[in-house]
């Protein structure tokens, strides 16, 4: 449906970009959280807990200063980076940074691929999930964490078609490595639906802390870090949008601080077979259109009809992700980002 | 109490060992999770939620089939690694690996300090902690979580005496540093005290996966990863306990595996001034006993005996966090476990 709205971008070059090889030269490795405020609790009951086996129950009291709502980030330097701003790779929801770490089945995703492309590499994990840890609910994060089924993920991530989950059935031609799939599902996380305040600022900190950047962001993080940006937009100098599921809206964002900050937009596959991404794709049309009006420069991709086929919502895990990023490499080096 | 058994333990060399400096050949930097197993929900009531604020609200079905109980672990492999096997790095309790990576001062850290000493090095999140995620509970995991309050974290790893945090009052000469301890919390992360068994089973997987090797744990960590590596005494080469705070009663489990396997005590200051470290203390002493006892070599070292003092229990986030690893170091070398 959106296909003819793809502005021609060639894909030159996504070939030749071989699966990363390892041996880098590291000037560090490191991690900090970033973001966050403290809370006091207090009034709460005390609670008796049996902290061991056997052993008798201690008393436990809930109540105190707490500090909640921090992000957590890792970063690999390189000695001699062949871009010019760091690549920070942000992932979606319910999952965390190692969405972008080695892939479920076993083989380097894409922070070996953009490390052994030449960027310094930030992997971070939002508000909430994984490293970045989750305060007590409902007395700080307002409602219940929630929890996504196999299943679920399976058919959103378009793995395979509505209902295809219990006989683990695939769209035909599809690039997610199957055999790898339970290995995938323990990379999921609980999410909370309340929490898109603090984590858009606690982004806003991140991006204050470590930008000029480029932000590569998967599905969920889409929307989260387009917001931060525009609180920052001097710090950002070119966005990738894989699959965002969400992002401002024209009609009540102001996004003339994204004229000077280039947009790709990368898709995969069997996006009109599945709810709900023909309506994500065009919340996000309608928001490249805006940054268009807005004087700002986007280029659209539909993998699809650049000849590269199968594509997951997970598509840096699946079995051409070099491919993909290739493409998103090639892209970033015709902007100017390499050195 | 406890210094007039400490044996021995000449500190060699522990000054020699400079802030880690950077620039390594790194062959590989990669990640998994292990362990776990899958657990189907139903029956439960399908629950509405709005994801956006302003969206209708979404139903959610909260049953199927979740992967529940693995780990995480990250590595960094060396081009040319000096140590013969791999480190572990192991957090304790209410903490991730990020205890080991960047300490809260932003100054390099264990995980820093082993890799420029030669170490492969992995760093692991436990079952239900950081980016090894958690379950549903208390359908999966059967109790509340417990969050750590920022006073309970500044008394029990001794940067002050008890009834201190209030007034951010320090043992003298201390060195941990104080400024970073707002940061410091920022990596707390809630835990059970339900989970002993999956997360014993997730270790044991963990071992069979990645050992042989050196194992270094912290507090919590170490009644776990000597009850997991108890299963497979073949595959651990050596134990380095910082401030255990449990371990296997040697009246009820048999050490008798651990004979080939060297374990060094380490026991930072202040410990006779706070509860409840006297008696973890003395559960840590009874054990290395038994450890001497089934015909195993142990060596216990009190950090202010051997003239380094000031260290809490976050020894490894402390000032001269290099100088303890240092003195680690040493003694896994002369353990003949480096090339």
């Amino acid at each position: 449906m959106l296909g003819h709205r793809s502005i021609g971008f060639a894909v030159v070059a996504s070939c030749a970009f071989a699966t990363a090889a390892w041996a880098l030269d590291v000037a560090e490795i490191g991690s900090f959280h970033v973001g966050g405020r403290q809370v006091a609790l207090d009034g709460m009951p005390a609670k008796e807990l049996v902290f061991s086996a056997g052993a008798p129950a201690i008393k436990v009291d809930p109540n105190g200063q707490f500090e909640v709502e921090q992000m957590y980030a890792q970063y690999v330097k390189l000695t001699n980076p062949k871009a010019r701003y760091p690549l920070l790779l942000v992932h979606g929801g319910g999952l965390t940074g190692v969405t972008f770490e080695t892939k479920p089945d076993g083989k380097p995703g894409w922070q070996s691929f953009f490390l052994n492309a030449g960027h310094d590499v930030y992997v971070s994990d939002a508000v909430e999930r994984g490293r970045a840890s989750w305060a007590r609910y409902p007395e700080i994060f307002k409602t219940e964490p929630v929890f996504r089924a196999k299943r679920e993920a399976w058919e959103l991530f378009r793995i395979g078609p509505s209902d295809s989950y219990a006989k683990r059935a695939t769209f035909e031609g599809q690039q997610f490595p199957i055999e790898a799939f339970d290995q995938f599902a323990k990379q999921g996380v609980p999410r909370w639906v309340s929490n898109d305040a603090p984590t858009i600022a606690a982004y806003e900190a991140y991006f204050r802390k470590v930008c000029p950047c480029v932000v590569l962001v998967h599905s969920q993080g889409g929307n989260l870090v387009l917001t931060a940006g525009l609180r920052v937009p001097e710090l950002i100098k070119a966005f990738v949008l894989v699959e965002a599921s969400g992002a401002p809206d024209p009609e009540k964002a102001d996004l003339a601080g994204f004229k000077g900050v280039p947009h790709l937009f990368v898709w995969g596959d069997y996006r009109t077979e599945v709810q709900p991404w023909p309506r994500l794709t065009a919340i996000l049309a309608k928001y490249r259109d805006g940054v268009r009006a807005a004087g700002g420069s986007t280029d659209w991709i539909e993998l699809p009809e650049a000849g590269i086929k199968g594509n997951t919502h997970m598509m840096m895990m699946d079995r051409n992700s070099d491919q993909v990023a290739g493409v998103i490499q090639d892209w970033i080096g015709k902007r100017g980002l390499m050195r």
